[in-house]
């Protein structure tokens, strides 16, 4: 097959560029704004709890995490939390609307490399105005063919991207950090994994078993060895 | 030219369904709720200011509405408003959320006989599940070649969507409700634009002149006449 029908995916948040490193430093301000009232762990279960009860509703992204966060809080305190102490929620969830990007290391010049050879497409899910505001910030927007932001990455969604971009699986890799949304559905659909693990995973994104799939599915320490990878792929 | 070639984009809220009236509901529940603080035309000035400076950051669509009350809420009382009251904004915007899809009359019977001889297309912006539901929920998704649901619509993300489709400007017509983001960039594109307003138009969508473009622009009393003007559009 020729290297120009290739395509490759990449996901976004804590594969092109840090997330959950942000949203740990904001969960550590919300343990604290809600310590006189519960400890650490009992705040985390029930943000989280609260955070997928609201998932069908609100999607994946910041606004919706701010939503659950205020709710939670108010369930927390019984109603005692202080409207400038929910001011400061929403405060908190600016600024994660207006973080700085920081990209990955390696990521410029090896998405630069890979322009030229291959497709490259974003694929990722979260807040539709947050993650083009990323893309832009972040200087790699040029690379990519196309975004794709979907509002959940499983087995339909990949196979409903596939027919739209007219993307037979087997010349597709998908790269990303997330075993759950990122790899599985789209081995599953007789493509192929990179998993580029990121230090934390979000505890809705974790999974117990690793993919079994010969020739498809790769294991990374870290973005740079991607090259290497794509090689081994493209040309078997 | 051949009606196969011709598209036509529809806009959603409050052109296929129902949208602004829920937002009108909302909007007394909130002006009753801050009543004992304000007067009705204090409580809207300000939340529209607030929705306004937020928009950037949150984008269109109900989980950003939800949190720019909040935030209005505190500000005009000072931060007096109780906990439980702002759960009541945070249940309000839930209800919004899971609130059932009221189709707009003839829209069903419109769109089944059009789809045979167009390639019809939802243009849209807001939340992205959001807007995924409501068309899921509308019965209306199988009319559809693509949903195309944006950040904002203006000169610009119509430019890069007739790119995406290949859609020639002069072979695109778009219908919806909103003069400035359905019918104002595709007029200054080349397109034309079917004007069916709707009862209510949020501030934010409001224009001062109506466009002049001969031969490109239709203002209609309602849906129904849309058969009529597709015709003239098509066979000119």
């Amino acid at each position: 097959m020729a290297a120009s029908e290739l395509t490759i995916g990449f996901d976004a948040d804590d594969t092109l560029w840090h997330n959950e490193t942000i949203f740990e430093r904001v969960h550590a301000r919300y343990r604290t704004l809600l310590a006189h009232y519960h400890d650490a762990a009992t705040v985390d279960r029930m943000l989280f709890a609260t955070e997928m009860r609201n998932l069908e509703l609100y999607g994946y992204g910041v606004k919706g995490f701010t939503l659950s966060a205020i709710e939670t809080a108010i369930a927390l305190t019984a109603g005692k939390i202080s409207a400038s102490e929910i001011q400061q929620l929403i405060a908190l969830g600016q600024e994660m609307l207006a973080h700085p990007v920081d990209v990955l290391p390696g990521i410029p010049e090896i998405l630069a490399d890979l322009a030229p050879a291959y497709r490259l497409l974003v694929i990722t899910k979260g807040d539709l105005r947050d993650q083009e505001r990323k893309l832009a910030r972040s200087g790699l927007a040029t690379h990519f063919r196309h975004v794709e932001i979907l509002s959940e990455k499983d087995v339909s969604s990949y196979a409903a991207l596939f027919r739209r971009h007219a993307i037979a699986p087997a010349r597709f890799l998908m790269v990303g950090n997330s075993l759950k949304s990122d790899i599985l559905p789209v081995l599953a659909l007789g493509g192929a994994g990179a998993h580029v693990p990121y230090p934390i995973t979000w505890a809705a994104e974790r999974v117990e078993a690793a993919p079994e799939a010969s020739g498809r599915f790769f294991t990374l320490k870290s973005a740079l060895e991607l090259p290497g990878v794509i090689q081994t792929w493209a040309a078997p």
